[in-house]
């Protein structure tokens, strides 16, 4: 093309009212004038009024990266003219940046592609790039939303690309940061309670003393496991099917192509993206985005029992367990005055029973592909960006307003060890198991301390108790037992 | 009171700008000056700003019901002042109205018990009437959201009340009409087919024909059986817990409170709401809930199917089954020209798992209380709704723009009928199981018509078969089988 | 037929070793010679030998009832000769009384319709009845497994027929029967109890009174509601698919036989089952089914809830809450002498969660049925009768060996009502919220008791304190709240 | 001890007849006077008798290499006579080859930490030392269940170590091998079929071409990346817990008695196991188990789709798509002479859901731990050890009498892609994607050829449509896309 038009620095933004004529396939149709989006967009829109639930804003940013990766190995290959290819990536990087997130309005229950949320996305960046390239919006001219901003390229393989790119940004970028400074608090708490020996508890049940630091780094233990599971989950995210095209031939993309969008991305995101060596299973299914996730759901599993033990232990605060006394952030109850209720725990439980449903949904709907494609993309997409979000934002809220400020109770502490039998359990290799067991059944039965029982048992002496019965030195060094 | 403040008719809505001082038991918090909540609300605000879930409206304007309920039944046992009564019911009303949505901000996950949005409308009702009666906002006075507004009430028995309120509403008005309207729509188009014969399928596989009317029957009976068991589901929502306040036993509650604000729900709304029998259990559980959403599971689960058997029988145009021709609402393909997608059906599905997630979320949740409050109340109501939304919305559009414009292709359907061998087991009775089986097999073996194999049986002979093999008299009449 | 053999009244069991052939439509056999079995039992078993999966006895004894209804509708209509239907009935007999439980041995995992258990038990009565005939096994003469056993059936209809009797009688039979004996015994208990004031526990955390009696009441509160919903879950049930042959239209079945099958079959059984009136729907969906295991979903969770409310009133005996003493059925520790663990509230809990995974199975299967048949037959019918018999044997054990035996430490309750501060809500109403507020705040924070601290307000008197703060005046009357 | 008693090569089992006594510390049982058992197994016969679900048997002998390790380790260290060591050690290699099952018959549903089958382990390799030893069964002498086999040791380390254990086995000997066979069958059946040429399916509507090969191969390509994943999920597994003892300080036990257990037992069963070095969260969690189950749901993903692919691709024969030939293994109906059904496709999905629901149970239970124990260990070692069992037949069976004997059927899969119109697509670079949109719906709406309607639109001349529509050489190279 001789007459290259010039690209112009245009705010984005369209200063008209009413409404504006887009056309497509199955005809024109009319859409808001001051919106990019184009004649598919407005059918879904009106095609699928369903609920509240929008497709999530993350799966453009990502898909802005793909577009703008396309437009720059076709430009490079020259398939795409170098301008178009320049109006292309303006526009994407505005995607990238949130800043057309007002254009991208389509609901989650859409085609199981989400082949109207590409379309969307290409009906954007084709009219941003059209505006920016002084044409007139709607005309697909210069730049058309399917021969341009779509070159080389079909939902199928784009759609779970942006799904990945989303999904490891979103773990990257907002979940990993929140879990590991959570574990960091639960560890600092830890750290300084590691000598503070407390009651264990098996079945409820009094049992034999750990440290109250003991206590909070199993805790902390159990969130560095998963962290080190979401970590690993990803590297099936970072597999991109974009180079698929329809079903997985990858028709219509020139050869190459896969591998040098893949490694495009990998360049523009900094993430170590590859191409999915087999493409029929990447579009066929969405496995990685189901093992993503499990990784989810695996913290969830543990956060929950974290939470659960934590106002557990804080209940009360006469009547309960009443070894922790978590924050008083706001007034617990709307009758009974000077309640404090343990909120951010059960905030956080929701939460974890949240994901498990999610991730319960995500399982089904990943079973449910069939040949060249897994229609259900868009419920797959919302539930793990959604899960992610509330276990990103749950941890930073229950790290900030309740693990940060919980503190101990040390004479409740103190005087369960004191009150327990269940340390006769360091009498057994002395005695025998049967007779300590006797020993234990008397002092409850007769109200006695274990000392007490002890000696009136006959089988152990004042100094042979004291030696033995050291709750101290019951708990070990560290956190790897005996 | 000699000295009465008089109800003035304003405007929603507050002429400020900045914050005002809010305060609550924990002290004093700065509250955006524009906004009628107080303090406890701007303390949930901040710290359970996770993800983007927002409580549903539906619960605070099923909260409007609730408050001006007791207030009219405290006012009319003396217990209120008429004008307090009067200020509360007219803030009440907005809520009911919706008028004051932008003012329960809260999110979804909060303390379990839903007291936060129980203080929420306490409190915005309490500054609306204090503004209706010219006080001064955030004084609490001459209108308690506690003493006054919550008089005679707890978060444990009001929060139960308003979920039923706002699920059985949801249902009667959301979820019932639409639902009714596609089993409508699916017998109207079952009755003009009624004399169309088809093949029938079982395990995917070539069986018996049936007509198209049956099997469109048999979609709409489905639909008719869910319908029934969410009706029955509502029975255990229309039993409120209010009256029982903190633990069930109506402290603070006067005698009669119980049945007196049941009853005035009940009038207020037009359904028969009554009070809960046994208020612990009514308390200490969501059990009421967890059924409620088993109907709803019940009716993702028929719908499913039937989306399914659509988008199946409407495969193709050429290469799948192709008995059915959905409506072309949008271009299906960004990358295959001319391709129409099973759209409405993808959606409906997801929709499907999506409950069927939700529901094990609420089942998980229900089963989570402990002694006598089950504090997973706010994951509960908003699955539940979410799912009502999902389903009546969903069942609209999927009728609209799918069930109705849906079509057969006659000739694929009569082909099929034709070729099938199937239709031999009409023969079994005559010459037995085993000599009808090998004449199918050995149609298929030999790419035999089912005609040509049975002459060449020598068990049949044409007359015997012409008169045996008649796809109209092999359907039976109507829908009750033999 | 004038040659009518003699029905010999020959013991069960065929005196024979080795192997027997017989044969189905792809031919030739080798069964084991001392089984009543044929070759499609036997291909079954050989293809489907996965895990170690039987389907429910149950299922046979139930299909004992269809065959020998569909055998005696058949012989009055003159379609079966009497003297078929005699022997036909003999063996159905045995089948119904579980005589021929060893004769059914094939695996859960097999044909989606259930198709090879009809076939099995097709088979076996085919051989039984020829044996009592004085026939040659595997002959199928004079009674044929298809033509004769199997006349104007087919798998599609009768298979969920005898689902839904097996599952009615063991609902019945097993279910309701222990929930009812739980629920009694756990109001017997609770009516022992209905003076003793305990402290109320709302999100873990110190309330409001409550009588022991009361707490109890609200569980079996529960389970009452639970069991009006199982119950109300037979309605679908009751419905049978039998006389809808292969796809729902009757082929080959006479008119009336659905009506007179199920009529049969109520008479026989006892329970009121009718004709479904959409067979298609009856025979493509297995919603009944999902609906049956939403109301046994719904007693786990009711179940889970009291179980656990019952560990955790009885943790301790020192360190935890140590309201409740379950009795000590066996030790409960290999390490530590003298532990007794909740076990049956453990087992209880596990149940409830595997009720609740085996329900999830139940609607995903549900829901994937396809055109004229959903093919998750047998995993549905597995899943479902196995969460009854667990739930069964599990409230039975429950009961027995936990509920019944528990005893309140009355010492520690009433300790914990003197200790709290929770009571002060009572003086709500007389100085407002925030005063109540400040006073339970201040005896928390200096360790006095609320009475203490009331006084040191100087808002109360100790005479109004004592008129007030009495904690069996504070739990009111009954179950129903104020 | 001078007076070392001699180690007999008795056989297993108990030549009496009636009830021996047995005693534990809460007193003396009668057991069945042949079986090993003792008091504890006795009493948990008793309490527990719910359901027909026993502990695998895998449990017991995956705690035979813990039994035998702890021995070996305790002797070495000086703590346990050697002559005891070896007696235990002698029953131990018996449990672990399956010898004693038969006296290890507890149920499922039991106490949440497996204590009873760990005391059962116990008392039988007690019991069988002492008949080894010449002493008295029942007397606990020589050989002490507590003192002796459990030296050391706790239900609470021992228990998750044997999950451990059993599962790891279960994985490499059971799954792996399965799953991997069936790869390798689907891989070479693809390898034969890269150039068959058939008809892409996208939302079940007619895509572009790709191979039979193709598809297979995607097929594989899922099942590929689901062994990886099941293989790292043992990292998890490989922790042993064992050395935690009680709570996870290691009371009771010598220093190192971790590691030298863990390496033992990874020298026994040459795996490599290692000792937990978080023993606080290895017991208070079951997190790797839950883990470990997302593996395996991963897997049932996967084949789900794979078995609903192939049986789709089955149906028919002339009413359904009819690429593919299944076995016919049995006869389909009982009713339908000749009906052949995909029963190995059925029974795997059914299958796939099981797995499902066993794991939304395993991650339920997975969040219930509290403080120092999670004691749902019983149902999730049950339902882990389920799918596993389910999951390795199904491939296997799948793969013998499916997978193997599938065949093409060439000649309806060229009809399709003859007969498509989306080959369309690769028109779209050259005319435009709005021009090849046209083509294709005047091809479908007037019932022409793709190449009718390309030449009727004037775009397009012969020989670029003979150039630009060759079915093979759209289909691209390999598994990798463009």
């Amino acid at each position: 093309m001789t007459d290259v038009p010039e690209l112009k620095l245009l705010p984005i933004g369209i200063d008209a009212t009413g409404s504006r004529e887009e056309f497509d396939s199955l005809g024109k149709v009319a859409v808001p004038a001051d919106r990019y989006w184009g004649a598919q967009t407005e059918r879904s829109l009106l095609h699928f009024d369903i609920g509240g639930d929008r497709m999530p804003k993350a799966v453009y940013r990502a898909y802005g990266y793909v577009k703008k990766a396309c437009a720059l190995v076709n430009a490079a290959a020259g398939r795409l003219p170098r301008w178009k290819c320049e109006a292309i990536v303006r526009a994407a990087d505005e995607a990238i940046a949130g800043e057309l997130d007002d254009h991208f309005p389509l609901f989650v229950w859409q085609t199981g592609s989400g082949t109207q949320s590409n379309m969307n996305v290409n009906e954007v960046l084709s009219n941003r790039a059209i505006q920016l390239l002084g044409g007139t919006l709607g005309s697909q001219h210069p730049i058309g939303p399917n021969d341009d901003v779509n070159m080389g390229q079909s939902s199928n393989d784009t759609f779970p690309a942006a799904m990945h790119i989303a999904t490891v940004m979103a773990i990257d970028d907002q979940l990993l940061p929140a879990v590991r400074h959570l574990a960091d608090t639960i560890e600092a708490k830890a750290e300084g309670w590691m000598d503070v020996v407390k009651i264990g508890r098996t079945h409820l049940e009094d049992a034999v003393p750990l440290t109250v630091g003991q206590e909070w780094y199993g805790w902390a233990g159990q969130i560095r496991a998963c962290i080190v599971a979401v970590e690993a989950s990803r590297a099936g995210l970072h597999e991109l099917a974009i180079g698929g095209t329809a079903v997985g031939t990858g028709l219509n993309a020139p050869p190459g192509f896969s591998n040098d969008v893949a490694a495009k991305v990998a360049e523009l995101t900094g993430r170590p993206f590859v191409t999915a060596p087999n493409k029929f299973a990447a579009q066929g299914s969405l496995d990685a985005m189901v093992r993503a996730s499990a990784g989810l759901r695996g913290l969830a599993v543990a956060l929950m029992k974290i939470a659960n033990d934590m106002r557990w232990l804080a209940s009360g605060p006469r009547c309960g367990l009443g070894e922790l006394k978590l924050p008083a952030n706001e007034p617990g109850s709307s009758i009974m005055p000077g309640k404090v209720n343990p909120t951010q725990c059960e905030a956080m439980v929701m939460i974890a029973i949240q994901v498990l449903g999610n991730d319960s949904a995500v399982a089904f709907a990943g079973s449910q592909g069939n040949f060249e494609l897994n229609a259900m993309r868009p419920i797959i997409i919302n539930a793990v960006l959604h899960s992610i979000r509330i276990l990103a934002d749950g941890c930073d809220r229950f790290r900030e307003f309740s693990v940060v400020g919980t503190e101990i109770v040390p004479e409740r502490i103190k005087s369960y060890v004191e009150g327990s039998v269940m340390l006769v359990t360091a009498l057994s290799p002395v005695i025998g198991y049967q007779n300590a067991a006797r020993i234990a059944e008397r002092a409850i039965a007769e109200g006695l301390t274990l000392k007490q029982a002890a000696l009136a048992s006959g089988l152990v002496d004042e100094n042979l108790f004291d030696q033995t019965i050291r709750p101290l030195a019951m708990v070990g060094k560290g956190l790897s037992g005996a």
